[in-house]
């Protein structure tokens, strides 16, 4: 498979949009006609399948890439893991690339498991299978650079991606990411520079490696550090919309050419289907929110892309 | 149900263990026999279950705890992780207390569906039903503090335990948590204040809370920093054998009762079986060679409890 990077950067120019569409099938965000009164996990499994991909195919075309959450799947057990499954062989099917969102971290042969689980293929005796078989998945730094190395080694030998969290979005990102070390440099700083390292040797033909970070949205007062910590990373930029995140503010962490990141919304688009009529099809619904909602999105992306000079097309 | 530090330290006193035993089914650890040749994820994760399920049945009874590792599950898919919600369902009715080892670390809702899927219960129209239903989870805190309070929330709610990753086994854990903050304070001691107030609301009978600390035993040297940090805190100490960590180090991470404590070993009790004569069922053997092992290990942790003064009963 082409690498990975090439391939969300081949996808962002054909769409011409920065945005990854979040699917987070949580039943407390979906029409109560679509949720129904699930009785069992499988019932409950069922109705965030039928969710997400109402949203997937109301996305299929004009955005590059969704990003699952995988903990929205894992609620619901061995079925929801089976829908998770499912719902990425799809999205891949409609032309999108997947993000599993998992923040994964361990060491040594645990993490070669989640490798395999989330972006490569299980040995068995007939030949080898995929598992979840995303395109990307996000990964939580905290053990140590050796914790992360079976993971870099799985994506570069799939051609697949990783975002390694450096600067989240959430409010106390923080308590430990802005901790100020004795050379001076904060935490999330320490792990640009580990994420640097990591992804220098798996650069794809555009110059963008397969080891990424996530940057949140909300700093934007930290995106030119990052960027110049990271010159080869993508980034993954979530927090748009109700975290605070500005539009205006995402060319802050693309490079001069206006390449390198992608914005991650969730909460906008799944919930996009409240702006639409009640029909008769609560499924119609969500596809059409999702479509007219991401259209809203890439459409303020692109004016600040206009504004700050760094409009590609 | 009871508070998880009171189960947890009763499970100790009644079965004198100190001794977690990891669930990690690795195909490359089983005997071939028991493995056979798996065409389909489901074979596979029917191996993993027969050999954890025989761990189980060999160490039930004389040490208080099992720690599976999620990875080793998800790595199968969704049939894998229909085998972890039976096999913790089996050691649970065993009389073991189950810590499913996660390391999650997300945001709001998504980590209140984490808290759902390991040790809650999914809301459904006839009642809510349990999930995964571990006793404990292991959690990551790289996005601090408001990442975790939902399931330090839920734990709380349910009766469950956390243990928060501090101050981990691997040889690169020094790479972010040595860090030496402006304040004289590395990272992890940074980290071990958070998880001591964090807990600090849900103490049980015994005066230990449900949230504890992931304390590496290849570490010795911070063990009194910790214990110093985190009065409160149970430690899950991994490190035992293979990695390097040794039993006569284990009672530094006690109080001075002898209790707040319990270490984990996986690799050398799972491989126990290489130590069994080669018989007709290698269910049996994989099951006489954790017992066996698991009474070594027993054995080697009380000695040095014995040798330091702390042995309690």
């Amino acid at each position: 498979m082409a690498h990975f990077a090439d391939r969300l950067l081949d996808a962002i120019d054909s769409t011409r949009s920065y945005l990854a569409v979040g699917l987070d099938p949580d039943p407390a965000a979906m029409p109560p006609q679509l949720l129904g009164e699930p009785a069992t996990l499988a019932d409950a499994a069922d109705a965030a399948e039928r969710f997400c991909r109402a949203i997937v195919d109301g996305v299929a075309g004009i955005v590059p890439a969704v990003k699952p959450q995988s903990a929205f799947f894992e609620q619901f057990g061995a079925a929801g893991i089976a829908a998770l499954q499912r719902l990425i062989a799809h999205a891949r099917q409609a032309g999108l690339l997947v993000i599993e969102d998992a923040k994964r971290g361990d060491i040594g042969t645990t993490m070669e498991a989640y490798a395999t689980a989330l972006l490569g293929r299980a040995p068995l005796a007939g030949g080898d299978a995929p598992v979840h078989d995303a395109d990307a998945t996000t990964l939580s730094p905290y053990l140590g650079a050796d914790s992360l190395t079976p993971m870099v080694d799985a994506a570069a030998r799939h051609g697949k991606g990783l975002f390694v969290l450096v600067r989240t979005s959430n409010p106390g990102s923080g308590d430990l990411q802005l901790l100020q070390a004795a050379d001076g440099r904060r935490l999330f700083e320490h792990v640009a520079v580990m994420v640097a390292q990591l992804g220098a040797d798996d650069l794809g033909e555009r110059g963008f490696s397969s080891v990424g970070a996530v940057t949140g949205l909300t700093f934007p007062e930290d995106a030119a550090t990052l960027r110049t910590l990271m010159p080869h990373s993508l980034f993954l930029v979530p927090g748009l919309g109700p975290q605070g995140g500005r539009s205006a503010d995402f060319p802050l962490f693309l490079n001069e050419d206006g390449q390198g990141a992608i914005a991650a919304a969730a909460r906008a688009i799944a919930s996009g289907w409240r702006t639409q009529p009640e029909g008769d099809d609560p499924v119609e619904r969500v596809r059409r929110g999702a479509q007219a909602t991401a259209e809203q999105a890439n459409k303020e992306l692109r004016q600040g892309l206009l504004e700050t000079g760094r409009w590609r097309w």
